[in-house]
């Protein structure tokens, strides 16, 4: 996905979207020298708008770049995936709409954190948090296994969970966990209020120090003798067992 | 998970519950030999009355079988993970109780197939059906990726997936397809029979020729333009909402 360190959407609308949204974060927009350019006015519109150089290129460049991906020949080069701060965020996002948000308790794997992150803004969760050790990077890996998703939600970083939590719980969320010891069943979940759900480590699960912290818990009923659930699997069903609630209020 | 083919299940209750429900797939049990043995005399007795050899070692030696993991000083050795055939399958299962089934139209990435057979058993579905091309077998890296949980429901493989659907139907089934050309939200399921739903190929979806041959399909409503959730996650959706509407009957 990225040989220097820049990642690339591809995809018409897929790029559509990122410079109409996240123009500033965009170096540089390629598109195949075959397609009309009659055809494509309304990026050329929005690029001049934003003074993101449009450049076309032949078939076999952007293979280069992308590789054979189904690029229909429009592909964005963006310079870096950036984390938000808390403040900066809760700042702008209307409380009052009961936002959705994960609070990650370090996710290790970048292919869990590239499928969480995805999943999440599906269902329109309003952030991800994460905290800055025991955790995924943002990268191009994350971006990739996110499939180009990444960067849709806001994934705002904190100095370590039990901070996330302590903000989220000041802003006035009621913060779930989830854990196989909760005796309330995730279908059981109401939002009456901005919510947030902490999906533990990989390994060690939610740490103790947090878990003390939390006052509220849901678990996924499991049959089989399974005893867990990939993370992302996890933040899986919770996010959309949050969008069901929020969909049906 | 296995250097010569064979299989590995860990951890006391897991290889408790593989020797009581499984005992044919089982070539020997090694025990950690610090561990008094009157402390496990409960899977002694299962081990002789299955005519399971039961084998004492030191610790260095359980991990040099199956690596750093929380075995509790228990590992059984599984020659290896059979399919069912589907009739053997129908044969047995109780139709009234409503069973649910994922039917796997190719998924080629062992890790998405560990996960999927992961939470499928979570969730108390019946069996997962896989054809026999494009899809991913059921191997070491797919045992390890369903942490340990393959195995523990039928996997029943079939020519191809339009073979499995109409096997399926003649059995009674209620078959849905999952896919973004649905109106339907998967929140609308109903289960008033037995259930089976189709999980997409990870590139290609759902074949035609197997979409055309559908009457129902289920979506899943996606914010932000995604365009797709990885094929674990979609299965894990499903089978979760299954497991709700069973459970809430």
């Amino acid at each position: 996905m990225s040989k220097s360190g820049n990642f690339y959407v591809y995809g018409r609308n897929s790029v559509v979207e990122v410079v109409t949204n996240k123009a500033k974060t965009i170096n540089k927009i390629f598109v195949k020298n075959s397609i009309p350019p009659n055809s494509y006015s309304d990026l050329i519109t929005i690029a001049k708008e934003n003074l993101i150089p449009l450049v076309t290129v032949p078939e076999k460049k952007l293979e280069k770049i992308v590789g054979r991906v189904k690029h229909q020949g429009f592909v964005a080069q963006i310079t870096s995936l950036e984390y938000l701060d808390f403040y900066s965020w809760i700042e702008e996002i209307n409380l009052a709409s009961y936002p959705g948000v994960l609070l990650l308790d370090g996710i290790e794997d970048p292919h869990n954190f590239g499928a969480i992150l995805r999943t999440a803004a599906a269902a329109g969760m309003a952030a991800v948090i994460v905290p800055s050790q025991h955790q995924a990077p943002l990268n191009a890996t994350v971006f990739k296994t996110s499939a180009g998703t990444a960067g849709r939600i806001p994934v705002i970083r904190v100095q370590n969970s039990t901070q996330g939590f302590k903000d989220l719980k000041l802003a006035g969320f009621k913060v779930y966990a989830l854990s196989s010891d909760s005796k309330k069943a995730i279908w059981e979940l109401q939002v009456n209020e901005p919510t947030a759900f902490v999906i533990g480590n990989e390994g060690r699960g939610i740490s103790n120090k947090l878990m003390k912290m939390i006052d509220s818990s849901l678990m996924l009923p499991m049959e089989n003798n399974v005893e867990s659930l990939n993370a992302s699997v996890t933040a899986a069903l919770v996010c959309y067992e949050w969008k069901k609630k929020i969909t049906y209020k």
